[in-house]
């Protein structure tokens, strides 16, 4: 036997007889022998005790490749299952995986494992690491792993999914796993290993089978690295709007009355009527012409349209009313508004029509894909559809943007970024047929974008079939991508309702649809809101923007009142506490709450007519007259979340 | 033989032979024979030919009695048979009946008659009329009719239906029908006839059968009671808010994309979105939280509320969503609300807890029900809940009546009256069974009405069976009753839903819950406003609030412009109107549309800065300066509807 290794910077080895990838690393250097996790052998990742009896090209993954981490993570979760199952005799495993941040395992027992439980098994992994326990990577058959997993039905049913009877697993001690892809040798490589979260998980994300717990965590190589993404999950939970949600009573969401069906409690319910006012205001300033549809429309319309046969799927179950009429819950508000255009004929001289709606619509998402105001069945639409003719697309196109650029600044968001998505002119089978149009209105999205001065990706292939779009993205407090606004032209409606309209010449021609979104579904813009916020709203979307605390309830009270009252009349949002509580505890809920003026108010103020305002986030208190006050609010509400 | 009639007035009349009605009636006076229609023999009606032959009381028909219209407008409708039938031998006729004002009868042919054809009709009943023809009573059997209509399956349905074998027809020449109760033995006195609209209806009312010609007219003695009648439908015509929202382009049903739900054209929404503003900012003022909750809810909420036993005809057909989970379109708020307030454990402190919702519903109509805005299958309702102790009925109570009269005030709603709806305690089978509840809270709602002194009527055994009620009754423009507003107070949800607040002794304790309404549906609120205004809306609530014409386009465009973009700056809903078309075409059209202030601008105003306003509804032209007029329309937006 003789073979030759070729390493990554080119250099060869040779070898007389079989070795593994961890004597391969050993022989390069011990350090490099320490640090091996695993090897790539002619691209392919295996084990360290993984041997080599033949020409190849080898390269030694350590905590510096990327795939170390994942190996690392996986590591993890295999020997928090020893530990789980050392803990808990009883207890099932189900699946487990690794993700961007860390890795997961799902587990059953009666008792099932709670978030008070996760010290303790922690302190048990860490155990197994500093031990320094050997890990071994063992073929199995089918049968064999069958017989090892007869109680647990989970693995059964991974077992079957399986491609090949022969299985690679892990051992530790008398611990068995498989569904590994590599694991490192040793426990002891582990490092720094933290558990972090306990969650329902239905078993295959189908919410008619059982719910486990799935309990999830991470692991580096460096105490350092670990802090860090500590302090950033932290970070992001700080700005999760489920949480701040939950802290401030903005809304719930109830799976037992229904998922994904969002219910905004007072406070949420306030700041999404200012936003729905202010951006109808905005709109019909700008042309726009409000209406109301019915959320429920004749399964026909959705036939017409196309969505019955394509989009089916996300739409939910139609409703028989007898006598022949089969009623849709609409999944979008194209059709309706097409309704309101259809009512009476239309002339050149009317376009552009701008129907506008705040629309109510229902898709159906599957339960796992919901999460709270961000991913929802019941949403509301700032819907807008314009009708145009084909010249009139430029200086609408900049219109709208425009609108949109505008509304952004209100709300301070300034992180995004424009993508325009053109079709692909070679895929004749998915676009709509006509080159004219396709190339003029391309042409004139780009010129608009260009005239504007504005940056942009620009996406062949990416338009919907049915015409040119442009997408404004931003970004969640998680870090996804999110098509926040959207302007779409549409050249396929138009034709399958047989929307037509009078021109100069006094016949019937075609129009072209712009679907339009300003700040999309009112449920994901102010769960963006809440995180871009971090629950701190700016005074002009606060559920209460001021509150008022008596410094003693007997001799302030009514003072308090008398500016509350003085506030309400002007139309500010103005709470009294008169709670019999400790001022101290008063001052600090109203921070807690993010209150963005607190009043407090004592003999100093009630003689001078004055109030001592602290502004939220900062320790600073300034008296001043409640006229002062007045004006100062005043500004603040008509300055939006502008920065000043 | 020999025999005495006994007549109304006491006296007696003694026959040696049989005597018909008409017989009698001669004998008695020859006017008197000459004006009888019928006769009431022992209490029961019979034509002018039946015979007489032993002792009875008999009253003689005449068209002083209330009876005689009646007949007057079945033999009216009789008569319209024979000419419609003469002028169309293909027609197949269906039902006939009397209405409180007229007549209709159902027809049906290949070319379905048109309103155009009625005046033909019309004089081919008069003719017959005029000829003095003669109406035979004659009773055949079940076969002989069911020979005569073989070519008529909907007379054959109707004579399934007779009970008897022996059926009442009438004939007059060839023509014979049934069906008729009384009619009049010539068509002689029939005198004033009147056809007045042909409308779709369904056989028997079921929107899955055949659509036939409905054809409507009316019959008096008097030319004069005719003339008066025909103006009172014209100002009911006038009044509908279907004719007025079609006329100024409000709203429309098209029952082939949804029967029963309103699509709310621009001018139409920007109404509802003042009133919806209004209402909301009023609520919040007065101490209500509002929210927004799903129109959707699990189908088990609505088995715990008990709408699922006894309300499920009125409800949608439910949602299987797969997962075992069933929603349920909501056919009302209640439980919805139900879950705010268990989202939190509530204290006595909170109470009276007051939430709130311009809540979407969906109730399920027949076809043959739905009409305008005013019977609909969507609707939107000013809804309400409040949460009090049993102690805290009657303030909340009248604090809730004193909301609605304010808000009655502001629309200048003066028609109105109050009824209060208590159980009847005998019935113990429909009541909630707690007699303290019903008595305490029956006697504080009768003294806050008292302690505010207003008038009421007092409907005992009209209560729902949950708790007692006060209804707040108004008219629409066809005279019906209409519950506007309602408090009703209920003691059965908190029941079922286990709703609780921890007292001040720190127990659990039971909620009452008051159901309450304050201007109802959107629907039928806007539906009724367009009645009581005519269509005039006042200046707040009126979709455009400015028509500004310029006297010439070339030389007074700019300044128009200029008028229309200042009064926008202010919040104001203004049009400019610069089509290329005569002054008087825009001016009249301005007023068509019942716009409240027209503005003309000519040089005088372009050189003073004035306008020249024309107030809706008045012939008056008043130069001023554009700020004076800015300050008489700002007063008057702030007043409301309020009658100055």
């Amino acid at each position: 036997m003789s073979f030759s290794i070729i390493l990554p910077d080119g250099s060869k080895r040779a070898f007389e007889q079989t070795v593994t990838i961890s004597e391969l690393a050993h022989s390069i250097s011990t350090s490099l022998g320490k640090a091996a996790l695993a090897g790539r052998v002619n691209g392919q990742l295996h084990p360290v005790e993984y041997e080599l009896s033949q020409d190849a090209e080898v390269a030694i993954i350590t905590d510096r490749d990327e795939e170390g981490l994942n190996i690392l993570r996986a590591s993890a979760a295999f020997v928090f299952e020893v530990a789980a199952k050392k803990a808990y005799p009883e207890l099932r495993l189900g699946e487990h995986g690794t993700e961007t941040d860390g890795f997961f395992v799902d587990t059953d027992k009666e008792n099932q494992i709670k978030i008070s439980e996760l010290p303790e098994l922690e302190k048990a992994v860490k155990h197994l690491i500093k031990a320094g326990e050997k890990i071994e990577a063992v073929t199995m058959s089918r049968a064999e792993l069958q017989e090892i997993f007869r109680d647990n039905a989970f693995k059964l049913d991974l077992l079957q999914a399986e491609a090949s009877d022969e299985i690679t697993a892990y051992k530790l001690g008398d611990f068995i796993d498989f569904g590994f892809d590599i694991l490192v040798s040793n426990t002891g490589k582990i490092k720094q290993f933290k558990l972090l979260s306990v969650a329902g998980a239905y078993w295959q994300g189908q919410s008619s089978n059982p719910m486990l717990q799935r309990i999830s965590g991470t692991a580096f190589f460096k105490k350092a690295d670990l802090e860090a993404d500590l302090k950033r999950r932290e970070e992001i939970r700080e700005r999760d709007h489920r949480t701040i949600g939950r802290d401030l009573d903005l809304f719930f969401v109830d799976p037992k009355v229904g998922a994904g069906l969002p219910y905004w409690m007072p406070k949420g319910a306030t700041i999404r009527r200012v936003v729905e006012r202010y951006i109808i205001d905005r709109e019909v300033a700008d042309g726009y012409q409000h209406v109301y549809t019915p959320v429920l429309l004749n399964v026909d319309a959705y036939k017409t349209s196309g969505h019955w046969a394509h989009y089916r799927d996300d739409m939910f179950p139609p409703m028989d009313m007898g006598d022949g009429e089969m009623l849709e819950i609409r999944p979008m508000n194209c059709p309706s508004h097409i309704q309101i255009y259809k009512h009476h004929i239309r002339s050149y001289r009317e376009l552009p029509i701008r129907i506008a709606e705040l629309g109510m619509m229902h898709r159906y998402e599957k339960s796992g894909a919901l999460s709270g105001l961000q991913r929802v069945r019941e949403m509301t639409l700032n819907d807008g559809h314009t009708f145009v003719t084909l010249d009139q697309v430029q200086a609408e196109f900049s219109k709208i943007l425009k609108l949109i650029m505008d509304v952004y600044k209100d709300f301070d968001i300034t992180d995004y970024y424009f993508r325009l998505s053109y079709r692909d002119p070679k895929n004749t089978e998915k676009y709509f047929a006509n080159d004219e149009m396709w190339e003029r209105s391309q042409s004139m999205l780009k010129k608009a974008m260009d005239d504007m001065g504005l940056d942009y990706v620009e996406a062949e292939g990416e338009a919907a079939f049915y015409g040119p779009k442009l997408d404004i993205q931003t970004k969640t407090a998680l870090g996804a991508d999110e098509t926040m606004s959207t302007i779409q032209l549409d050249f396929m409606l138009p034709e399958r309702f047989n929307l037509t309209y009078i021109g100069q010449d006094g016949e019937e021609h075609r129009p072209v649809m712009m679907h339009r979104g300003i700040v999309g579904t009112m449920e994901r813009f102010i769960a963006y809101l809440i995180e871009i916020y971090k629950g701190a709203f700016p005074t002009w979307l606060a559920p209460v923007q001021v509150e008022v605390i008596p410094v003693n309830l007997d001799a302030h009270s009514d003072y308090a009142k008398k500016v509350r009252d003085e506030l309400n009349k002007r139309g500010f949002r103005v709470e009294a506490d008169l709670r019999n509580e400790k001022l101290g505890y008063k001052i600090r809920e109203s921070q807690t709450q993010k209150v963005p003026y607190t009043l407090v108010l004592g003999d100093n103020e009630m003689k001078a007519n004055g109030v001592n305002v602290r502004r939220y986030g900062t320790e600073e208190e300034v008296a001043k007259s409640l006229d002062q006050f007045i004006q100062e609010i005043d500004q603040d509400v008509k300055s939006y979340s502008r920065k000043k």
